[in-house]
């Protein structure tokens, strides 16, 4: 049984975690990290995890009490994560950082979207990108994971094939990208008040988003990224506008290449809903062609707190420790 | 013109005051004061308002800027609310208040209730409680409105005739009622975020929420009551049970002779929905009679920012300048 | 591998089967009918399936197709639910059925509540009532379960142990339950539109709900029972009112005695939220004594797809074939 | 006070139709034909509209209760609409159409965008399309209005003002446009179920939409138009990309041109919300410049049901007939 801790534990990727890990049966929760909420019991917060945790406290993010580890998770604020899963990692335990502190190759970029100093730049070369179907043969041997944003996800699954293959034209790509509110992270704020969410929907940091840079760093284009504010709780669905002259065999050919045999990652003709993956681990892609305006136009779905966190992570670590891939991980969206 | 003053006015209940006194035709706001938002436009806060109040500011709750008014609208947390209230209407403007300070004929309940000292229980005495239907003549002529509460309003409006007509047994009523979002105002509380609220549902302040005793005092019976928080932003659903062994003609002739020709209130065997009010100022009350048990189930809606709050205190200022009472209210529910 | 078939596979308990059984581990869906999708493939009415069920079509409700089945769940319409159980068990196959036909111990109040005459009456007087909290042992030697209903599960697990146990009055009890859209089940009806159900609230069937009696039976006394309908999807949540003059311990005690040790069930004086059960087979009571009115109020959460139908379907199933009874089913909520 | 009759009265633009018109103090509905409803009162189907419709009748379709009209609204289905608005036309009645059977200027685009023969094609040529602010003058004279699209609306605003001006390219236009639930009527369909929508979104209509054709003709250019089902009742966000090397003077000097002193319609740097406009017969524009890649993203939100539909057709009744223009049109939103 691989144990497993989690820094940062309080929100709701951390609160996915704790519920993934509770029924994974390879791996166990040995110690949950909030700051804000240590010495309270885990259910008190999450009362739909009382059956599997009983009277499991939160903890303070105290080093010794994660050194045990096989595996920590580490979801901090960017700096602070790197911080502190560099810590674990010069004891020996596997860290996947679900910041953004291990998911650029430049640190100059990282360094220029975050507006920090890299706390540990040494790492960040060791470090992989921890998108599985792209990166599988990297992350089996990492010590150290970046896991990948949400919007980046979907993004990075829907355009990589179709770049690599030359299908698309690289350049005046546009994602059009709508997100649940959880991807906002637990807090108190006006802004995210059901009464200010609910009915509503807006872009926000438009031009400015930093999961542009990654997006684009792993792609190796420039493109246009939009995110909107859903009235949802969770998932996300982007639509990802590119030149594209070839047929429709040549689109799915490229897709075929990468994601066939893939448990989680499919495309086809069919536009895929946000339903159709809530609460799995998949990311759904549908295209379809504009032959009047030599374009394609690309559907791509995920689960922001699971294919766009939690469970990639855990997927990340299945790799890592060899398990089977899929353990632990829902195949089956809930739709309803 | 009546000049306006709102007092605390950066809450729901403040923008749904701006709204209405915004399109009313005889009244205008003069000042709206917003401690936190102070020297903020209103229309930064809220952008709906935009084309009405243009570059209006938010000011401080500074006296002087609302002696000039008619009449002012109160909105602050108890005790502070009547302390800034009294102040007002001894520089001789009208004062409508929307905190539980006025609300109380006996002050003892008032502090037992809200757990401070009335700081001005002379003026307690010369306040009425502003609820239109049942204390019009009374308030007509005050100086002094406590506007009820929003489940207070809908559960007096559902239980009065029948108490005042012997219909329904005075002993054993239940009301079991349900809130939109709203009416916890507006807050950055986790506990009030999107991600906590929506599909969600709770029962909250059971056996201890303090418009219990306030809906006591003035159906002079003892109750139980349930609050509950609705996934939606506003309406008040109250499904109230009491023992009934009248026919359904003594009920209506009782709801007719007390709601017979208002234009905002009406009852009749027609089970309401909480869109059939939302928006509007009315409140629809329908009932059944359940002969196996002796029973009536009575369900009364209102929209609780307008019947429950800002548009009952229109409606009262309606009539304590002896406008048109439906002056700048709207009948006509949204539906959608 | 038990092989299951399910008839009636295309509603919202359909689908909660065919995922509860797609990854339950020990039995698989071998055949699933449903008579207006015969031919199509699941995965085109419920992509969410697709990774699991890949090409299976649904089939005719062809009776050949299920008599080698080793249990049927049966989910049609009253009447047509127990005839078509009623061959499959002529067949030695054993029945789970989702309809009201095997839940009533009394022909009479059956045919009274649902105004048909029961089919197959010789087997209703076999079938067993499928709540195995409290009819665990004669589920287990069942051939035919007659599965509870949905506002009737969370009903009698909130009163049950109180009322045996003379801890509550069994006089006045009322029920005011909320339920989620998908309790109406799956269908072309403007009633349950988005557009007429979102942002709205309302009591129905009222005084004249079916599953009244039904709970009144297994209860052995008579309430009142008003449904409501809640913009949420999935969830019910029933405020149970009663009057108690006992003490809190009296009513944990009634409690533990029927759920101690019950790894989906279970009562404390937390006032549980409908989040804390949705997506899980767990039912979570909470209760609060009103000792100034003598009064106890209980709330009772369950997730109305899965403790509430087919959840708790497979929960029967995995008794009566000597299953862990927690096979494939969910002890933690989705809380998001 | 001016008569009006609508024709298909009972779907979601009649009801707001009926809302608007029955609080616009210069006109009255006389006549509200629904072929499904005819007979039945208007607050049956509509209980919010009780208060002012009292006991009037749906009636049939019946030209004779509508030649008494001064104006009428039709809005049936394409073909149906100006058959009917035809024989009203000749009978002297202005008409004002929501369908799509007078919005092009070209019939041969209107038949193959809708795959019918115009039935009468002479009217079309002295059809005025109603886009007041940028064809008022036209519309003062017309005798037949085709009202726009609501997708249209919102887009047509957003652009035209930056095209004619030449502020940016007219190749490669991307329209991500996102609809609420009520954009797609009111009707007894699975697809627009509370369960099948609700915490769910989805493009639909991709390269094939309608109100493609309706935008390029308005706008002289060739684009892409996605549309998407947004999980809320209402309103419409369009989210539009184009080549853009001008700075944002040139851009705010474009829109000023065309919306300078213009009640309904405004556009500036702030970006709007939905909430923004929900209730309002508002259109407020936003955008900013993305220099990295010399491109704009405007942001345009309108109520699809208010300036989308009914408001716009209202508005459309007020220039006609020589009103105020914002008579009984709303310029403030719900917010809430």
């Amino acid at each position: 049984m691989i144990k497993a801790g989690i820094i940062g534990a309080n929100g709701y990727t951390g609160f996915e975690l704790l519920r993934i890990l509770g029924r994974h049966g390879e791996a166990k929760v040995t110690a949950a990290a909030s700051r804000s909420n240590a010495g309270t019991p885990v259910a008190d917060l999450y009362p739909a995890l009382k059956s599997t945790y009983g009277d499991m406290l939160f903890c303070d993010a105290n080093i010794s009490l994660f050194t045990d580890c096989d595996v920590c998770f580490t979801a901090l604020p960017h700096a602070a994560s790197a911080e502190i899963g560099g810590i674990l990692h010069d004891a020996g335990v596997k860290v996947i950082d679900l910041s953004a502190d291990f998911r650029y190759d430049s640190l100059r970029l990282y360094e220029q979207t975050y507006g920090v100093n890299h706390p540990r730049p040494e790492l960040n070369e060791k470090a992989v990108y921890g998108l599985p179907e792209l990166f599988r043969d990297k992350i089996a041997g990492a010590d150290i994971v970046g896991n990948p944003g949400c919007y980046t996800t979907a993004s990075i699954l829907a355009l990589y094939p179709l770049i690599k293959e030359n299908v698309i034209g690289r350049n005046g790509i546009i994602i059009d990208a709508k997100s649940g509110v959880t991807g906002a992270g637990r807090k108190a704020d006006v802004g995210y008040s059901y009464c200010e969410t609910a009915d509503n929907f807006k872009a926000y940091g438009v031009t400015t988003h930093r999961h542009t840079s990654e997006i684009e760093e792993k792609l190796g284009v420039t493109l246009s990224f939009t995110p909107h504010l859903l009235p949802v709780k969770r998932g996300i669905l982007a639509t990802v506008y590119a030149d594209c002259s070839s047929d429709a065999d040549a689109v799915q050919a490229a897709y075929d290449k990468y994601y066939s045999g893939e448990p989680f990652v499919s495309a086809s003709t069919a536009l895929p809903e946000l339903k159709w993956v809530r609460g799995s681990n998949c990311c759904r892609i549908g295209y379809k062609l504009d032959k009047r305006l030599g374009k394609i136009i690309i559907i791509s779905v995920i689960d922001n707190l699971i294919k766009g966190a939690s469970g990639q992570a855990v997927q990340n670590m299945n790799i890592m420790f060899g398990l089977d891939e899929t353990q632990g991980l829902e195949p089956i969206g809930e739709y309803l």
